[in-house]
């Protein structure tokens, strides 16, 4: 078994890594911090894990998180940067769901997340956990960071157009609506129910943080700088990411077959048939992604459909996915409950 | 392998089987009937099943049920009835999920059913599929029929005082609400979105059908006719049933442990600590049923609060734990699914 | 014209004065405040009022209620009763919108507001601002303690039963179920949209700081003490209460003429026709409370259904409304909207 | 008093026009179709009308429908055509809520209605009834066909940079998405609660019936040819729709200065200060259309963001203001009603 500690349960990333771990045959949770509900049992603020999961929050020192193989941070930005170091020395490996590990160019990461990195030299080493782009990489890396959700059903988009350069890669327009727990479990007044419900908006069009990760990856796969215009917008739904991605062709090809070639073989990505319009209730608690291609009026334009819920390939499924890659067992161990649909 | 047929797999309750179905160890799909889909892959109408269910919906002529082991009827009500001597002879057991076999007693079944049972012979047999009390007899029956899924959130409600007599037996309250899934998959005016979000409102607040199988099985228990008055509302969600159940104390008990040593060991019904207050998100897409027991003002009513998921505890789950007590497997097999939540 | 001061615009209440006072043909918004806020214009907090409103708010010092006719507190508990002396020997007639002002009990205020009341003597004085029952009283108060959302519709439910003693008293129950807003533009987890969509819970079953004003005033009205069991429940909805009454009848009577007479003449208060189930929506953005009567199976018990806007009838509107008859003018003036559906 | 008759009133278009109508000071609604509820009161359909619209639906032939001084048809596509020569015969002014007279283009319109159009010379004679662009004509029109709610969005927010030929008009991309209303008051499975509620997904990327009349008004209006893709989405909300519209600059523009000189002076135009994001609720229940300009990172494309409220501007709302233009009447008389938020 993988012995698996949990640093910050108590947002919507933690609990849903509890719920995935928990049903993970080959994963044990040995502990799970958080600073302001230590000696909480789980299941009491949870009560969808009561008698399932009886591990109690403890303080951070209290988890002797060095006895893990690996531990997930469901933290804000800037916790695992801190105690990266002390874990990867003795041993353990690491899956940040935060942004930590998520960019190279550390500039960029300061600009968008106003905070001195604590632990370049890891940066160096930490690997982007996109199991479809870089799997091998993962397998033997010691720090992963996990992408961001809008950045994963973006890139699982794009990709096959990225790789094979036949649209205009500087202006690519990724216009994405997002569920409102993809915002945390924040008290904030624009993510209460009364806000969000029956309303529609887009929100930060100026700049998102979800985009530098996605241009410097793309950039890295295409081997020249990528241009995505990125739209995010909040949407009044629990769970789920629809990104409607639009690129200008500028050589010709069978993108239906394009995109079911990249993707045969991939446990988590589903190509449509063409015609199709993914909803985002088909991946609902689910690890998948589903795609559509569309060429409408076979113009000059694809429109290409990327759904996922942002809580699993957005976030906690893809990390359970990169531990099961990182410690050679099945990649779709504990992954592979049905999406809840209706 | 336990063989599984299904008739009528297009409604809510049927994809819900397909889901929990897929994922059971000893089960195995072998068809599934619509008469109007006929020719169809079940996963070009639920796409949250593709690669997972490869099964085509065919005439109930051509599903040859007489090879299953079970067949599940998730068809509206009048139709089980018709096709259970046949498929009894032939040696399948039947979980009938509509009402053909819920009451014994035929003339009240006319009457809230408007239609003359097509087997009544069959009615004396069948058992009534709630488990927590009737786990015997559906152990050996022959057809089961699947409790409704108001009935089932009301009984698992009542039942420890009906059992105890401790309370005004003549005078329950149940004031029960139901998410829109609830009503099926069905193209009725009050159904729509725009009808249905955004708002609440009770309904046949005259009669529901759910209560005369209520008030029988609690009779029976009781050895005494019951008295529930029962309401029930639409409310604007997807999934779950909450019934707050109201009864006046008639003979004082200690009612937090009466409901504890009631449902210790059964793997499905969770009695939570005092002054709690179960959600029906801390239930969905499982199988479970959390009960809460208050007595405000330490007065002389008591309050009980009953969640499940209307699509699992109250039909499909109920369906499939009633088949693991009839082919004598683990009652929980298949249905381990932690609830999804947020 | 009416000048008319607001103190605390920036919770729902307060929005919700603003959009029916810039309305109003006879009112004339003079002042707003906010100590958070001050100096920001109204309608960049609330784009919906952009054009309409041009008032800024400002600090309480600065509002210069003094000049007002009248100043309505859209506040939390325990800030009207200190402000309520200095305007009203001003001259200023005042409308608590939160609680300082419903209940003559002082034990009882202090017992559910944890607080020693600020004002005891003008308690004295002020009006329960219940146009249905204290209409005259209203005419001619300084102090107006505007009832709570679900005092409002709990109350209206119940007035014909408890004044024609028709059912027992004792033993009442209010089932009620509100939507979101109802529990204000207050930052807290529970009331997040990925906490409160798709779910439905029941809260404080031991008891709930509306249920003493219910009690103070049934209790006066019946010249006895009442005794109301109340459950409230949060439902995902953004405006709307729902109360679902049970009262047990101990004198026969026609329920739905009693019902028909007492309301005849009220602007607000509809009763419908008999097995009608009255919809949330029905009242949506609107000062009606529409009322239903059933009496199931001709049984001894009757339901009867209430509905309201909480923000409106149960809140701004009922304050507009007592306004409204405060100043002799038109009881419907500035709320004749029609309720929005869908 | 204007005399208003409406033929087809029990959709969403059909009740938000009376809802409208009835607080409108100088409109007299007279008679109210509908085959299918002839005899019925319109407050027994729509209790949120109980007291404040006394009409029956009648047939089409007891309505006496020539003595209106104008009709609104509020009827699916196909019905207005056939009784449009009869009314304007008869001296009655007409406004088709349905796609009737919006497209000149008799090819286009049949290939996208699928019909013979039955009054090919009326359409000759139609006014498209966006006030913003064609107010003169609409003042004396006969016939005004209103326009589709996605069409106005999508317009309002492009008007400026097609009438100043800024951008690229070969490539406009507009990304809208719409509340669940907007596809009517239709029995149709993928309406329901429980499939459009926590979901969102596109449709007919391959072409939807409201860019014929985008491309042909903007095309009328640049004096070339459009070039629009256009993908729409379901959002689960009651009402509104928010576009979001991308345009590629071929030409240095003060784009803000652009924007708000264009739209000084219109009553039902609001844009915004530079930043923000209007949200759909800002004019829910509204006849607004707020509008913002974007252009992130100072690039080469605009990014527009326009909502409207679908029933309102986009449907409702702006046939009484093309009433009130075509009967001299303050253009915004009746809808000076506040958006309804939360």
């Amino acid at each position: 078994m993988i012995k698996v500690g949990i640093v910050g349960g108590t947002g919507y990333t933690g609990v849903e890594l509890l719920r995935l771990l928990a049903q993970h045959p080959q994963a044990e949770l040995v502990a799970i911090t958080s600073r302001k509900e230590a000696g909480m049992p789980v299941a009491d603020m949870f009560p969808s894990l009561r008698g399932r999961v009886t591990l109690t929050f403890c303080e951070l020192a209290a988890a002797k998180l060095e006895r893990c193989d690996v531990v997930f941070f469901a933290t804000p930005h800037g916790v695992a940067m801190s105690d990266a170091r002390r874990l990867v020395d003795a041993g353990v490996r690491l899956i940040d769901l935060a942004a930590d590990f998520r960019l190279r160019d550390l500039a960029e990461w300061k600009r968008w997340y106003r905070l001195d990195h604590a632990a370049p030299e890891l940066v160096t080493e930490a690997v982007y956990g996109l199991p479809e782009t870089n799997r091998a990489a993962i397998k033997t890396a010691r720090i992963v960071g996990n992408p961001g959700c809008y950045a994963t059903a973006v890139q699982l988009g794009l990709l096959p157009l990225v790789e094979s350069e036949t649209v205009d890669l500087d202006h690519l327009i990724a216009d994405a609506k997002s569920g409102v727990s993809g915002a945390g479990r924040k008290t904030e007044l624009n993510l209460l129910y009364s806000e969000a419900a029956d309303n529609f908006a887009a929100y930060n069009v100026a700049g998102h943080r979800h985009m530098p990760e996605v241009r410097e990856q793309l950039a890295r796969i295409a081997g020249r700088p990528i241009g995505v215009l990125f739209v995010p917008h909040l949407t009044p739904m629990v769970r789920g990411i629809h990104a409607t991605l639009y690129a200008r062709i500028t050589r010709e090809a069978d993108f239906q077959s394009l995109y079911e070639k990249r993707f045969r073989g991939e446990p988590f990505v589903d190509v449509m048939p063409p015609g199709r319009h993914p909803d985002t209730r088909s991946v609902r608690a689910s690890n998948a992604c589903r795609l559509a291609v569309h060429r409408p009026g076979d113009g000059d334009t694809l429109v290409v459909l990327s759904v996922i819920d942002n809580l699993v390939k957005g976030a906690s499924g893809q990390a359970v996915q990169n531990m099961n890659i990182m410690f050679g067992i099945d990649e779709t161990a504990g992954l592979a409950q049905l999406p809840v649909l209706p």
